[in-house]
């Protein structure tokens, strides 16, 4: 038994500092590096690839919306051969500054309202489908496990590995609680790492109701922007090893 | 006889429209496409792209400072761990959207105060060295004739391929008038035609004072930013034409 | 009988012009210029805020969204602690070069989609009157004729003028015609300029279907983003004089 | 006796933090607050322009270079027209959210590479000074003691603070140490204290070859962007105190 760890990393602009991608690259198979348009600078970027690359984690283009003052989390109304190019331009980036860390962009994750919008929205979906597709259609795409979107990339010919979030909880029907709802968030390390070696070994976890639910993943997407996150991680990694599962990419 | 013409395009950004990419790629065989840092935005370098494709010109990263307010124009003192990062970024970017367009990024050409800047610092210019071995040590280096930067390139092992300008006068030890001297622009189609003809052919150009230099190009450099540049480089391209030397692209 | 016409203006970025900004400052009696989010950089915002003192034209914050790349007509979900503070930003950078300039912002009008916006979706309009009444309360707010934003900006305590387009059709309602539907653009200057005065001295405008709908404008708006654009909006003032209507601002 | 700590802050941007604004207002008597070139977005802005107003710390405009990669460290040729227009803009965009935080901008203090920059170049100082006048000519600059920007300012008509840097070693002359040289930086909190007392008493601090030079500085400028800049910080405070020296603001 197997299940491939994925987190967020390379998201330091110039003087701010985000996250601790030394420790993260010793805890996960896959890091969603970012690109540059929510956030990371190239110097920043090809510092984290080259440590990736060490560590011999497998890379990841994290793309998103042209937002940094939002982070990327603010929906946007961008038009489809804005989106297209825009998605290209980003892994393109990404795969030069792979190049020259001596590692490859082997799959594309879509970052914050990008990958809520696309989970749901036939039009922008396709835009990044098209993107994907368009400069290299072996990268596999990591989409949220149950959307829309997982079916409708596999229809274009794409490679789709899906994905569970680690510290969210779920609802009966299969999708993650919202934020703005009491319990939406998990905190303890303990329950989080339990949770998620049933769902690698028996393929469910505990709905919000109690209720067990089937979740297809190949991969967790962990948190890592907080010593508490970097914890949880952790905790994860040793608890799934220790019930005999190996953590490894699904691009091994 | 040939010689390549090169001109700067793609150089639009969103609702802002700059030069005529259409009449120009009918003119020249290379085309310095801008990379999003002094100019260009996804959406319209793709489209860039897939015109020079269709017409069968060559494509190359017109790689700058990150500065769209002074259009990479205005010198910076970037650290070489940025400077070489932005370059990589830049090439890998356009590289993505190149394939997209189905066409290959050949060369890499610095834009404005970078261009100027590192055809004679020699630390700026061994970031930009650096960063093209990086990404590709097959990508050709575009550089002023005549500027130390020539060298330090070929030392490293790039092949370099120097320009002359076509509409500038040149000083009797082979250099650029200043822009602030008079007489620094040539606007007579006629004669800078006559001046590019006789340069491939002999290889020199009459400098300012009326002497005679000689100058290495293997490529003219020619402007497409306002409807007297266009036709100025029509009336070259015919020029030379007629006098029996071809226009092809040095990566041809 | 007089009435205000309003146009947008300083939208030039660096060394990518937009508009004939000289021209319609001779036709305009207000100019609506732009806050370096959507367009303008601070040294040619300052130009515009310079000619239009010198025409005695009254000055607006066009306060849009950050999104230079979409020229702010893409839809953004933005938060209210961003919104409200981008929006006071804007206006209080306008408000410094307007005071360089020796004139004084008068008025605020959103551009592009954070002005359709806020025409219908009283969150982002309440954040937009909040910013207002928070830098200062005695700048007028000029609004979509009939839309929710009007009252609401009234009840708030704001003063607010209407605003119609006068090259835009109408429905038997009073909304504009989408954009997306035929006749929604008008081109005939002659007709044009007809409507327009007869919205002066009637009131009323003929409808897409024929029938005459109610309209309370106290500006139109014109175009002048092409040499057609600034030819509408000449004929249009030259039209509204030989009918006794003077053009004048409404903060006079 | 009496002196004035300023500090710089409204440093974060967006999800990324930098430094202890909430600590550091606590400390000094002058808030050097990000105006969004080199760091800050409106909303962290505003908020910290809240706080400084409800700690009673006076609020100065810590203008930049455009170069949120660089933070505003990177030197720019900028041109006259855009560095004057720049800060204004700048100056305005802070002036506005001050309005709306219930506080005043006193002065202006530039930063990073601009800050040393016009310290010595005629040409770019001329336009910080033009600017500042253009906007407000009651704006107080503050500027590094010694410097031949101090005369240049009153010159022209400007009132100029003088400062010195309480973690700095000084030259024999009166100058700053550069960074790149050994001891240029203090970091023993009593040591720094005990200087910055002697330098309020008696105008002297202890040049690094161990003479006495005489500083006129009517302000210190204390960092905050780590725990220990801020411990230093509340130590220079305390001992500044136990001697008698109160700390409040030259626009008092």
């Amino acid at each position: 038994m197997k299940i491939d760890l994925n987190s967020d990393l390379g998201e330091s602009l110039g003087a701010w500092t985000m996250g601790d991608d030394a420790a993260m690259l010793g805890i996960v198979s896959s890091a969603n590096v970012a690109c540059g348009f929510h956030a990371g600078d190239p110097a920043g970027i090809l510092q984290t690839l080259r440590a990736a690359q060490e560590c011999g984690v497998v890379v990841g283009a994290h793309v998103a919306y042209p937002d940094l003052q939002g982070f990327g989390r603010r929906a946007m109304d961008v038009a489809s051969a804005d989106l297209v190019a825009d998605v290209i331009y980003q892994i393109g980036a990404l795969q030069g500054l792979a190049a020259a860390a001596g590692t490859t962009v082997r799959y594309v994750k879509p970052h914050g309202a990008l990958y809520n919008t696309i989970a749901q929205d036939a039009r922008q979906a396709q835009d990044v489908i098209t993107a994907i597709r368009a400069i290299d259609p072996g990268l596999v795409l990591v989409a949220l496990a149950g959307a829309p979107l997982v079916q409708w990339a596999r229809d274009a010919g794409l490679r789709v590995v899906s994905e569970a979030f680690a510290d969210r909880a779920y609802t009966p029907a299969g999708a993650l609680v919202s934020r703005r709802e009491k319990g939406a968030v998990l905190h303890d390390p303990e329950l989080i790492a339990r949770r998620m070696a049933r769902l690698v070994r028996e393929g469910v976890v505990e709905a919000i109701d109690g209720s067990l639910v089937r979740i297809e993943a190949d991969s967790i997407c962990v948190h890592g922007d907080s010593p508490d996150a970097v914890a949880i991680a952790r905790q994860l990694r040793a608890c799934l090893e220790q019930d005999g599962i190996a953590i490894a990419s699904f691009a091994g």
